[in-house]
């Protein structure tokens, strides 16, 4: 550390350590000095320590924002002749709505420019979904992009590594110390991305339940209004709706079989919940983007949404006629008795699949994109003894038993069904 | 990290940041994994500012001690003829008490084996001071120690670097991570050391006021009960002796004059609070070692603990006789008016002498052994305008300027002496 330092690291983090409130030029120096070394990884999570635990208030998370996303490039699409609108979920199992909703939205003329990344656990990733698809390729330069949203209205592709560094950084150091669960960090590192990624406006899906990062609806509460704050004062409309991750989304979990079914959702059928919340999510970016008295739902039934999905497959090399993998094992799981499902709790579920091969525990791993599970009845349906329940897909079947370890009692038959609310529980933002 | 490790660091960091006790098993492991490098420093840094704020209680505490200690090799004096007392101080400005303690309490058949350190920042380390006298070496063998224990009765060596290596390793990590300020860590760092030191019975100098490591009375009390419990607990006699450092002690702040200040007091004669809280010190550890009864004072007038003091720098090469270095340039601040001395704060004067070269500001530095602050008047002396207060010594006049800087407003003419309460402010253990 030289003598031309604006602070020093030990100051800074005596301050958080004793509830104290960083300046905007502190946390400015904070994020500049950690992505040149000055600051070292043992300081920096002393200090993330001290704020997961001391909080940090509505200016100090803007602030802390603003230096991530100051710390990389930022993309730029007002050059476009469309409007734009970009989502971002906190992550469920079974949740492909990107995959629908990205094209519903273009379809009424508002851009969504969707950089997503690869799953991590029990949560799948957007890319890996897309990548099912024969000859997809998620790498696109800036260029590409552009083009591709001015012709089509809709990408999605893989965040490049210049989106704000400093979170990329902070974020791995995070996973190592203990510290990934601090409302002003998890904030500033999801919105530092996409504010770098310059979208129009924004809609946030915060999740609350067994499935999800926050599992409570407090807790996705808290965290969306703070998600929303930051995007508000940093001048992007945001909006943010919390919604029940108890229970899978829709009835495929995996990667493959999730493409499948949000295409049937794009063909105007699929379940009702994945409908409901691409229509949702779809509704609010239109009106955030000023598109208001449509009929979003219609969109899906019409083929309009399906046209956008197929051009903008299409348009990162995807054939979306080509055949998707298919497991060469599977599994059916059968009900012992006659009742109604009480319940099919998602983080079970989400392992299970993950198990199965359809997710990583490294980053380095490869997913089996055929691999995952098939709900046939969801909580609430009826079954008779023998009816099948859910289907595990594997190229492996040596993986069924850990996968069926991980589902064990996480679901049941009995009289009555686990409430566990409706599925959207809430908007937060203007 | 591999899978036969007995536990996951972040799992551990998790416990801790959501204030969990940690189990014994969970903390040895924590130690010796840091000290093997599988607990990374960011992780332990983490950890530690989970501990600064979370806290920890008194078997935690004790478990933290005891693997510190076993991370180490442990010193073994049951071999000795002799019984043995050590004393700790928390560092304070002009504290030179070990010099004349350790021959006082030797010279009454307890033998006192003091491992010390040398000084950083305004406190100044007690191998500095020693290290004035010409010959005089601080690195003894183990096996020097202990002769030289079992024939003078008196050893002050540096302490090994096989003691407590993990404290070593975090110590220097919460120095950079602002954790320094934690009761369990400081009081475990330093009754790791003074347990692997294998002392019979202990007594701690714990200081409290503006030159002290903790300021307010409250928080040094604090912490004398958690080290006197961690001894306790150890099955080591522990005390701890609450005493008041807003003031420096005596009138000699720096390094050789510190010592000719201590040979006054072995001498019979020095400032009254030196030569108070020496006999106060030495009667606890006598009383702890199992000697009543004795006229303490009487040692320091007869020259009984002299002749100690003679023999125990004779054994480590030094030469009683011998001229302590003389600084080559001096500088007196005299009274501007007629008065009392109000106060003279410890700190700025700790600082002064700091700045004349008495102290280092990084380990490597060298110590100018001629240079510092002797006081000629202490708070409640009455001075003639003209009268000298005080003189600063260094071998470079300018550094003059920096130090008269620091003790500007330090000290004051008036009427009214500050009232700091006694030197003594209570004792702590059975």
């Amino acid at each position: 550390m030289s003598g031309i330092e604006k602070f020093d690291a030990v100051d800074l983090i005596k301050a958080k350590r004793d509830a104290g409130e960083l300046s905007t030029d502190e946390i400015r120096w904070l994020v500049d000095a950690y992505v040149r070394g000055v600051v070292a990884d043992e300081q920096m999570s002393a200090m993330t320590m001290a704020i997961l635990i001391r909080g940090m208030n509505r200016r100090e998370t803007n602030d802390l924002t603003a230096a991530m996303v100051a710390s990389g490039e930022r993309l730029d699409f007002s050059g476009l002749s469309w409007p734009t609108a970009d989502k971002h979920s906190t992550g469920g199992v079974g949740d492909k709505i990107t995959l629908p909703l990205a094209p519903l939205v273009a379809s009424f003329g508002v851009a969504v420019p969707q950089l997503s990344g690869r799953g991590l656990g029990h949560t799948g990733g957007t890319l890996d979904k897309f990548e099912s698809i024969p000859g997809w390729r998620a790498n696109l330069t800036n260029a590409e992009m552009h083009a591709q949203l001015e012709k089509v209205g809709a990408v999605v592709c893989a965040a490049g590594t210049g989106l704000a560094p400093a979170d990329r950084k902070l974020y791995a150091l995070r996973d190592t110390t203990g510290t990934v669960e601090a409302i002003p960090l998890i904030a500033s590192s999801i919105m530092s991305k996409k504010l770098a990624e310059g979208t129009g406006v924004l809609v946030l899906d915060v999740k609350f339940g067994n499935g999800a990062f926050m599992s409570t609806l407090e807790r996705a509460r808290e965290l969306a209004e703070v998600l929303v704050g930051i995007g508000t004062d940093s001048g992007v409309k945001t909006r943010a709706v919390l919604s029940n991750m108890n229970t899978p989304l829709g009835l495929a979990i995996g990667n493959a079989n999730e493409v499948r079914e949000s295409v049937e959702v794009l063909a105007g059928g699929g379940p009702s919940d994945v409908v409901d919340l691409t229509v949702t999510l779809a509704e609010h970016m239109l009106e955030l983007a000023g598109v208001t008295g449509v009929d979003v739902r219609a969109n899906l039934s019409n083929g309009k949404a399906m046209d956008v999905w197929r051009a903008m497959v299409s348009a990162q090399g995807g054939d979306p006629d080509g055949a998707l993998p298919v497991a060469s094992e599977t599994h059916v799981v059968t009900a012992d008795r006659d009742g109604v499902i009480t319940h099919m709790d998602a983080l079970p579920f989400g392992i299970g699949a993950w198990r199965m091969g359809a997710g990583r525990a490294r980053k380095e791993d490869l997913v089996v994109h055929a691999a995952g599970i098939d709900l046939h009845v969801k909580p609430g349906d009826r079954v008779k003894a023998g009816d099948p329940v859910f289907t595990l897909s594997a190229n492996d079947s040596a993986r069924f038993e850990r996968a069926l370890e991980a589902v064990d009692g996480a679901w049941g038959i009995g009289d009555t069904v686990v409430d566990h609310g409706p599925l959207i529980a809430g908007i937060i933002g203007a």
